[in-house]
C-alpha cells in the first residue's frame, strides 16, 4: 500500500467503508478501476449523483425517482390491496414473483426499543392516512419473520385493525425445495401448526 | 429490481463490472449508497477523478500522481540495485518486507505470444536505458513464478546480460508456516534441488 500514490489509497479506504469489500476486494477494484478510465467517469458520476436522483415515494415511501413512483402511478393496481413490507429490496422480491397486484407502504424500520424506533419513526399516521384516502379493504404485512418483524406485525395489526376488513400475514413454513431434516425446528413447529387443509381447496 | 428508480439500477449494472461483485453485492452496496449520501460525494469524486490525477513514473513505470515516484526520487535508495517487477500489486509486497533498497521497474505485461505481448511491449529500451543512466550492478528478477513468469525472466536474463554484472532472480520453494506434505510436487523439487547449503554460511 505505501507505494500506491495518494488517490489510490484514498479510494481504497473508501471502498472499504461499502459492506462487504475488505481490503484485498478493496485494492483489486482500485487497481481494475486505473485501467478502465470510461468506467471511472460513468460510475463515479452515478455514485455522486445518486442521493440527488433518488427520493422516497410520498404514498408508499419506496425509493423512486419522481414525487409518486410506478407502483402508486399504475392504474392497473388493485386499490383496495396494501402490501407492508420492511424494505424497498422486500418490495422488489415480492413484485418478481407477480404474486400481489395491489400497492405498497415501505417501513424502511421495524420496531426496536433498543435502537429508539418506535410506532413514530415506521410513518404510521401516512400507513393510515393511505389506508383511508385509497379504501383499503385488505392490508397484507409481509414483513420478515424475525422477532423485530414479528413484534411489529402484531403491533400493526392492533393498530390497523379498526380502518380495514381483512388484515393477512406472509406464510411461515419450509421452503420449497428443502428437505425436512435441514428445517430449524421453529419453522417447522410452525409448519406443522399452521398446515393446510387439503380437502378445503 | 424492476422496482428500484433508473438510477439505482443503473448503478447496480456498473458495479457489477466490477471484479469479484456479482448481482447481489451491488444491490447490496447500492442499497447502502443510498443511504449514506456523503459517501456517494466522496467515492464518487474519487472514482471519477482517478485516471486524471494517477499516471506512470516515467522511469520504474510505478503508479504515481507525479512525473517520477517517490521511490524513483528517493536519495536514499541503492542507485547499484534495480529490481524487475510484473505490476505495481508485487512492488507494494516487495516493499512491505523492506529487504530490497534499490529501485525497481515495472512491466505491466509479461511475455505472451498468445495475448501478442513480446519484448517491445515489455519496455526493454526504456529497462536498459535505466540501468545505463543508474550504472546499475545487480539486476535482481522478481516475476511471479509462473509459465509466463519463467520465461520472462529467461528472456531478460539474456537481454540485460550484456549490460549489468549481476543477475539475481526471486528463490522459490516451501511457503514459511507450510507443512510439506502439503508443498505441491513441483514447488518441492525445486526446494531440494535448491537446498541452501548451511555450512556456507
Amino acid at each position: 500500500m505505501e507505494s500506491y500514490p495518494a488517490s489510490l489509497k484514498k479510494l481504497i479506504e473508501l471502498l472499504t467503508y461499502l459492506p462487504g469489500i475488505g481490503e484485498k476486494s478493496a485494492t483489486r477494484i482500485s487497481l481494475f478501476l486505473l485501467s478502465h478510465r470510461e468506467l471511472c467517469e460513468k460510475l463515479g458520476e452515478t455514485i455522486r449523483e445518486l442521493p440527488f436522483k433518488v427520493t422516497l415515494c410520498k404514498y408508499c415511501q419506496n425509493f423512486s425517482e419522481s414525487e409518486v413512483c410506478s407502483i402508486c402511478a399504475d392504474p392497473l393496481r388493485d386499490e383496495k390491496k396494501l402490501c407492508v413490507v420492511d424494505n424497498p429490496e422486500s418490495l422488489a422480491k415480492i413484485e418478481e414473483t407477480r404474486a400481489f397486484s395491489g400497492f405498497y407502504f415501505v417501513l424502511h424500520n421495524l420496531l426496536s426499543p433498543k435502537e429508539g424506533i418506535g410506532p413514530k419513526e415506521l410513518g404510521i399516521e401516512r400507513l393510515v392516512g393511505l389506508i383511508e384516502k385509497r379504501g383499503v379493504e385488505e392490508v397484507f404485512l409481509a414483513l420478515s419473520p424475525t422477532l423485530s418483524g414479528e413484534n411489529t406485525s402484531a403491533y400493526l395489526y392492533k393498530v390497523l385493525k379498526p380502518y380495514v376488513k381483512k388484515i393477512t400475514r406472509i406464510a411461515c413454513g419450509v421452503p420449497m425445495g428443502m428437505e425436512i431434516p435441514f428445517v430449524d425446528p421453529l419453522t417447522l413447529k410452525k409448519a406443522i401448526l399452521k398446515r393446510e387443509d387439503l380437502s378445503e381447496e
